[in-house]
């Protein structure tokens, strides 16, 4: 019973990943510098959005179809979602945009190569679809950033800035909290903590190829897991839920 | 009848003018350049959300206590809204906030001094109340946009980039539509045609002494009465109204 409620909460927290980063690319749409990679942004934002879908559907199971997928995604507020907080950060310049999403790529192929081997079928089905997604982001995104990074003055700039601004939302994610930890030794959840040396090696091969230095770790902030979040999140809700709360129980 | 109609829908477009630009302007809370300025911007945002509950709580009584401010603030739609366009847009830098105060306030003041002589006595009585307010507003935007127009070239652009930006959203304001046209008729509204000439002498005073250039009459975006709406109208209800959103009916 206990071990249900924890891969509930754990299914969620990667749902709320994966809606809140869907959100915010999904923001690039119309906005995208040209119309090759609007479309491209759009496509992502279009994979995380249904990454979330099956995490949630997923949930709803768990709950015995007592909670939607959209009761999860719609009718939860700023508490009660449970993401890492890099992904809710504003979508900021296509510089910021892309090296979030790096970091993401990164960390993503990682985690769910792991999440393949979790003994929960259901994970390890998403996990199979998710990661051949990844690996086309993770293509695009290193792309960009070396692009970018290696590029003009000002790219280069706003690249490097773009990594200063998010080098403390990352020790977040490889920290597991209490019910990663239980199912982790369910060998259900995938031990984030595991993956860190590799993403690092990774991150940073990238980087250097990029021109761009590693950021020095001067600062952290975490909170995500346990729904205390940045001053954005409420804000992507209010906007993000703002038709089904305006028309509750809709449906087409 | 029809008056009851026309007036109700008249004094919705005064309450959502000002709640909306009370809304953008209430978003530079914690943000301001620096405290002084920070707590400055935090009241007029509360004379203008001051404002729209009056409006709004005569609309109330003019439905009998059908609806109240709260169902015309956080339950109507974005193309129940019928603000002015100008008062939607995002607040942008502190020289675009400026810039449109400037433009609102001078506005403001000759509409609010026409709206004394209303035969309506409950306008006449908001108009009363609002004038005090204006004024001061007026002052403190013409001292801004004096300041940064006339100062570093820097911030002479900035300023001249936000009265670019806002140019065309100028004359809709000066369009009344056929609801206040037979209000006008009536001895009730503001015939806000009549107030052109003197607002663009007031704004081309300020804008010489600011050193900056009267922009061309190049463009113009209208609709805002008629419930046609910029595309930041949605964003902005869709983060007001969440709260009320997410917890309907609930008072404290």
């Amino acid at each position: 019973m206990e071990q249900q409620q924890d891969l509930l909460r754990y299914v969620l927290s990667l749902g709320d990943d994966a809606l809140t980063l869907g959100h915010r690319l999904s923001e690039w749409a119309s906005n995208g510098p040209f119309l090759e990679e609007d479309i491209a942004l759009g496509n992502v934002a279009l994979d995380y959005i249904g990454r979330a879908r099956m995490f949630y559907g997923y949930a709803s199971e768990l709950t015995n179809g007592e909670k939607s997928e959209d009761d999860f995604a719609f009718l939860r507020g700023e508490r009660d979602y449970i993401n890492h907080l890099i992904n809710e950060l504003p979508r900021g310049d296509f510089a910021f945009t892309m090296a979030r999403q790096l970091i993401v790529d990164i960390y993503s192929q990682l985690f769910m190569t792991q999440l393949l081997e979790s003994n929960d079928p259901v994970l390890s089905a998403i996990a199979h679809k998710s990661i051949k997604e990844t690996r086309y982001h993770l293509m695009r995104s290193k792309d960009w950033v070396i692009k970018l990074g290696d590029g003009t003055e000002e790219s280069h700039q706003r690249m490097q800035t773009a990594f200063n601004d998010l080098w403390g939302y990352i020790p977040e994610i490889f920290e597991p909290d209490d019910t990663e930890q239980r199912l982790v030794a369910a060998g259900i959840a995938v031990d984030t903590s595991a993956l860190k040396a590799s993403f690092d090696a990774q991150l940073s091969r990238v980087l250097e190829e990029a021109t761009l230095e590693v950021p020095a770790d001067e600062w952290a902030v975490r909170g995500g897991r346990k729904g205390y979040h940045t001053e954005h999140l409420g804000h992507l809700l209010g906007v993000m839920q703002s038709v089904h709360r305006a028309y509750p129980g809709c449906e087409w």
